[in-house]
């Protein structure tokens, strides 16, 4: 059997770029998102330049097939995976970062270079790139950008969106687009670019991107705070934002999650309520800011402060949150929720979804970037186990909808994708919606980009 | 006469909330941009309430009549000026602050409610409201947060988009629609808060903004520093940047007005080639930072560096940058144009303004905010005299074509208004300029909302 699209797109790229081997194909199907559909490519097109990914898409087009772009399927909502009878474009041999300005502090990739390559080419003159998904030795700059990639360090530094200057992308009929630019501040026309950002491929393929640069920091100093039940860690994380400090690094671990951790590891935290892990990474300045930290948390009833005076000491400190993932998969296949909520609403959540796994017989540890109100609830499910998959998704939905009467949203940092359709219509008042229906239509009329995700078709 | 939109206005409006008089109308004719055409409108409108705002841009809409939203009438593009035949909507009533919600640092706000006021409500709860324009004692926050305003602040806390967490807006049907979101994280959905921001009001009026606040900082301390030319102080610039301080407020005078500042103030400045004056709000670290940016000015080739001690001292370094205005106004009527580039470029731009002045036979000085690579070049003219005006109008568009030659852009912080359509469509691709009214096209089909600005009519 001929496909028309596959005769179309091998005719027109080179060899090596159009994968029609169902076996290879398999690796395209779908991110790394649990609970959401995904289908097997007609064939996965691997570009090299932006050429290619405008021929891929102009040929799609034509045949009104639909494409799903993708960077390296690290994604957590399914924004990535295959749809039926479509292809999808994989950006991840778009690879090479085209130049670093280290005066004007800024660094032109194509979308494929992955966080931490650009890291290591910024890092030859002194200078970083800030975003830290903990995906960041794989993921791609294309795929953070079209995710608005959140992580651990924008409680200060903020997520991607702050670092991205310009774009160029790929339009829906083939074209190709500039959008934003290179200096710090300006304002000339509408904001395309701060559009791109974040619209999970619905809107256009990412095939280049200017984006900043800061100077290294110093290696941050780690507190860590104990505290007898979610309320009080929450009262802290307002009281160290009150006290003026702005931690690099301000992270929350709940009951459930010390119990996995100690149960793996033996760390002695399984008496605890929370766990807040605190750096700074100011240099000459992190331990006073340490301390200020320290007396926030004293003051909010911590239990116990520690708080370390060198490097050594902080390695041992953020060790619990880099057990606290490996410690809930000892207990299953855990499944990882994401939602925000305002700061005053933190403890609220922890205690909700402390009710919510009582109620349902489900085991569901909280791990939370504290600093910022955003939340990973996290469903401990049997895969061989239907009925656990089933209640791990209406957990997930119940979540949510607390999150969203608290004044948060349904998704803090791992998008909407396939995951919270439906959520995401909640969240929307309805003019809203159409709106945002609206403008994807504005870019693409057919709906060939990425179909069904963000946005149900209409 | 009757004008049926004024017959309608009339009836569905309260009496005091439709004005026709045409000496009041001429205060709503043009903001504070030279060089704009502008009309007297129909009627100006001035609603208190969303309600209000909906039932006007509804009847507009019935009479396909243009609108134009304005606020304090401060912008410097003509974004606000009346259109021909056409009715504005002016948000100064909509002046409450709704509330402000000190835990999470959020203050709700009408549009109509002005930068100072918002502060002043902000520092019942020692938290204030960061963005601030020079305009800010008489600007709103609906036209802060429409031009996405800049100011001096941002070079270390960014400009007023960083600030904006959610929006109401009036849409061209005159219906309601709520875009972003009260949390510091969130990606549900496509970004349409970010694309309203800047969008000049061609996209729909803002009735409501919710805003982060931050705590207020220490009282910061100054430094001033003379150099012999623009290059140098280009270089202490990005040596200042380098050195990894972020100054709380970076200024740059160029020689120009330097001699405008010693001809009306005598202060002893008149031989410098430039001047920058930096300030840290770091309280206890602050005079740490300011001895690094002296070390960086010595370094780049100062003449003469004064840090301040004390809170008097700091006060008197500012001066010059306060003079700025005034003594440009003593030689007679400034025009402030506005640029951004690449910090790698701004001593390039300074000569550019130079060499056009003197070719030019007119007195352009530079004020800047040189932390950001964002200057205002600005023309003295006699505005009874329209070759000079002609002169200035065509000076302003040669140093935005080299700026963009640069890498930079056409505006940093005052907004394509009516002023840079042409220079918009030099500066966008395009693709991207047809994207641009793509976009405007679906929320807008029929240019009814402030029509000719930022994009030119089809």
């Amino acid at each position: 059997m001929t496909v028309p699209i596959i005769d179309a797109l091998s005719r027109a790229l080179p060899p090596n770029a159009v994968v029609t081997d169902p076996d290879l194909l398999a690796g395209y199907r779908r991110d790394s998102a649990a609970l959401c559909e995904s289908h097997l490519p007609l064939a996965a097109v691997l570009p090299v330049d932006e050429d290619q990914v405008r021929t891929t898409v102009r040929i799609a087009a034509e045949h009104r097939v639909p494409l799903v772009p993708q960077g390296a399927l690290t994604g957590l909502s399914g924004a990535a995976n295959a749809v039926a009878g479509g292809i999808v474009v994989n950006t991840r041999r778009m690879n090479r970062v085209l130049s670093i300005e280290p005066t004007d502090r800024l660094a032109v990739v194509q979308p494929g270079v992955t966080n931490q390559e650009l890291r290591l080419a910024a890092a030859e003159y002194g200078l970083t790139y800030r975003p830290d998904p903990s995906s960041w030795e794989s993921s791609t700059i294309g795929g953070n950008i079209a995710t608005d990639a959140g992580g651990l360090c924008c409680v200060k530094y903020g997520v991607t969106r702050r670092f991205v200057r310009a774009l160029r992308v790929v339009l829906a009929d083939g074209r190709a687009a500039a959008v934003g630019r290179k200096t710090i501040k300006g304002v000339a026309g509408l904001s395309l670019a701060e559009l791109f950002i974040g619209s999970e491929g619905t809107l256009g393929v990412i095939t280049e991107a200017t984006v900043a640069l800061e100077p290294e920091t110093d290696t941050p100093l780690t507190l860590a705070a104990t505290f007898p039940d979610a309320a009080s860690a929450g009262r802290a994380v307002t009281a160290v934002r009150a006290a003026g400090v702005v931690p690099s690094l301000f992270e929350l671990l709940d009951r459930t999650v010390l119990r996995a951790i100690d149960k793996h590891a033996r760390m002695g935290l399984g008496d605890a309520g929370a766990l807040l892990i605190a750096q700074s990474d100011t240099g000459p300045h992190a331990t006073a800011e340490l301390r200020t930290i320290a007396g926030a948390c004293h003051a909010a009833g911590a239990i116990d402060v520690v708080a370390a005076e060198d490097e050594a000491e902080s390695e041992q400190l953020v060790q619990a949150r880099r057990l606290a993932y490996p410690a809930l998969e000892a207990l299953g296949s855990p499944l990882v929720d994401d939602v925000a909520v305002p700061l005053s609403a933190l403890a609220r959540v922890i205690d909700h979804v402390e009710s919510v796994a009582a109620a349902r017989g489900l085991t569901i540890g909280v791990v939370g970037h504290a600093g910022d109100g955003n939340l990973h609830p996290t469903v401990i499910v049997d895969p061989n186990d239907p009925t656990t998959l089933a209640s791990a998704h209406h957990a997930f939905e119940e979540i949510a909808t607390h999150a969203l009467g608290l004044g948060g949203t349904v998704t803090g940092e791992h998008g909407v994708g396939l995951l919270k359709v439906g959520l995401l219509e909640q969240e929307l008042d309805p003019v809203a919606a159409e709106l945002q229906r609206r403008v994807k239509e504005a870019f693409d009329p057919h709906y060939l980009l990425n179909p069904g995700k963000v946005l149900a078709r209409p």
